[in-house]
């Protein structure tokens, strides 16, 4: 592991280490502070009030425990040689990811989210059975933007290989944790919806515990190595070595563009869920689809637009190089906002400019995303189902 | 007006005045880089984006006209006698607002919205009509959070005496403008979801204008002097003397303290839409409508349970004072966030802490705000509706 990965692996481990001293801070410290200065008049109206406190703070402690778990087993998978003391000091949004991870965790692995999300794995089965019939283990799929692996477990489950791919360290410790860390089915006990505190019917609703996994995972996906794993950007490492701006989602590096080179057309399936709308640059992602593809092979595609650097005022660094000698040029400092497609220029590119065939469409799916089905509020978003076919012809 | 007052007034002004700038900087000068700086390889995939963000900027300098007409208005209503360049500069939060009066105007008084806001209103005028069917310029009303002004408009049409209050200066000054600025049915033409990038069906979309105001309000409210507005916090204005600690909501002034005394028992119906969850304390919400009806009066309810201060790391100054002498004591500053009482809770502490009836109660009524029916993502709020009942024996 390189030394920059390895500052990033050891902080994001501290930010769950920390997880519990930072949601008591955000989530029940202030709140125990509301509760002390209310007037005695106001305390009397809502007596039940300090003890729902404490089973608040009760569940982010049982929260924690999770996390401490995950540490222990990172700590030996990765060898890591440092006490968390001399960790790197994680940021304020490692530390938020911490909180969302627990979303994640539902949506993902428990049965709380079964029928969301079957809205995907039902068309995808559909489609698969028709496409891929037999001879599933020769059947190369790419899962970018895996998060736990929930799709590469199922898809492996159906008899695919297939690789996930993820950019974020969180995810990525906390998939190698339930992928790799020989946890039975319903292990851990956790509380994912103490973090909201708003649109709740009732306190209970807030306090659910829920299990997860909802099955023993290493029993589902056998010893057969269908399943793989990759870290880093979707771009990078299966983009192509032309048309793409460097930036710090895409190298110019020898290594980098050798492993890309070897990428080329060699998935017959690359499935996106709730992916083509984090990064900053959907046609980059497009390219990448399309180089990674083999001709006749198929994008399947789940999920709403929600461009995740919409409202964002940062900037990236992006250059020109050349392929063959790397250097580098016209360097720009450029907006991370900007080019989110609609979803009709998206298909229309798609097909007009990249050569695929739309096969299947389908609009206005309403699916929630680790709802808490108790809760008052179940946003929904509004996706798009849609398999489009690589051109077959050479070329292309 | 008083001095802070005034320079509160012009700063929001300010904002309106500024819109277009900080619109082109938010919305179209970020995407113009990114398109400048793509490479003529991806330029030709989406030949048409430079156009399409020319539309963008136009669409956003249409909005402007609106503002521009708005702070023409307000300069002579409010007797302005400084320019432009010598009113307070705006802050952040301000100009974001400039961006959020489209998805209000919308919802309010667009023809758009009609299925969005009849939710509420068919709701209400059933109930209306049963408990009030006679003699409904003798019935007085108070709807807090009266936002730009049409439920309140709405219940004069009904032939009800309605007082709208109002903390928002954007709010007011636009709603100012609509109902006194003599407006024509459809006379503004704008484009509100011009500011929304994400989960687009199409550009079109994006693009649509929408008339505003969806009827001549000066001729639907009449003459009769049914209609009022007030400024300032809810609690502060018709909140009870006792038992609410002093802040920035609530001020220790005879001035004040008098106006408070003068509202008890005032209103025989409160309406909250969309409002009970705006305030740092449900509570002091609900002693507040407590001591602004009458015996027997009526608490209707519309909205979800989104607490607006629930992730807000502030703190605000707090006090205990005496209503009779004024002296204050027990000064602290506490949190804003805290205090999200649940709907369950909060229907119980009505009941059994304020002894009010429930007369009616709906849960988990689906509804938009604002929404662009050609948008992907309808963001749908789960609401409750209920009608609440003041007991009637003197001395609750």
């Amino acid at each position: 592991m390189e030394e920059d990965d390895n500052h990033a692996l050891l902080q994001t481990l501290n930010s769950f280490w920390n997880y519990r001293e930072y949601a008591l801070d955000e989530f029940w410290r202030p709140r125990m502070r509301r509760w002390r200065g209310l007037s005695e008049h106001q305390k009397r109206m809502i007596p039940w009030y300090e003890r729902y406190l404490q089973q608040v703070h009760d569940a982010i402690l049982a929260n924690s425990q999770f996390y401490h778990s995950l540490v222990a087993h990172s700590v030996d998978a990765w060898e890591v040689d440092k006490a968390p003391d001399e960790w790197p000091i994680p940021t304020i949004a490692d530390m938020q990811k911490t909180v969302l991870i627990f979303t994640q965790l539902v949506r993902e692995w428990s049965v709380e989210c079964n029928d969301e999300r079957s809205v995907l794995l039902s068309r995808m089965a559909a489609f698969m059975d028709e496409a891929y019939p037999r001879e599933r283990d020769q059947v190369s799929i790419l899962v970018p933007g895996a998060g736990l692996g929930r799709v590469v477990v199922d898809l492996v489950r159906m008899g695919f290989r297939t690789e996930g791919n993820e950019l974020s360290y969180h995810m990525l410790l906390v998939s190698r944790y339930l992928l790799n860390g020989s946890i039975s089915c319903f292990q851990h006990q956790l509380y994912p919806f103490v973090h909201s505190f708003s649109n709740q019917t009732s306190r209970q609703s807030q306090l659910r515990a829920v299990q997860v996994p909802d099955m023993t995972i290493y029993m589902e996906v056998g010893n057969d190595c269908l399943m793989s794993m990759s870290a880093g950007s979707f771009v990078d490492l299966y983009g192509p070595n032309l048309n793409i701006r460097q930036s710090g989602y895409y190298s110019n590096d020898p290594r980098m563009r050798n492993i890309r080179a070897e990428a080329a057309s060699s998935k017959h399936v690359v499935v996106t869920n709730f992916f083509i709308d984090t990064g900053m640059n959907v046609l980059d992602y497009m390219e990448t689809i399309q180089h990674v593809l083999k001709p006749g092979g198929h994008w399947v595609n789940f999920g709403p637009l929600l461009y995740h650097f919409e409202t964002d005022h940062h900037c990236e660094e992006t250059a020109n190089f050349d392929p063959l000698t790397g250097v580098v040029s016209d360097v720009r400092e450029e907006p991370v906002k900007g080019l989110e497609l609609s979803q009709e220029d998206i298909l229309s590119t798609a097909t007009s400019v990249f050569g695929f065939k739309l096969l299947r469409h389908e609009k206005n799916i309403k699916c929630g995303y680790g709802s808490n089905n108790a809760e008052m509020t179940m946003l929904k978003y509004t996706c798009n189902f849609w398999v489009l076919q690589k051109c077959t012809t050479v070329g292309q």
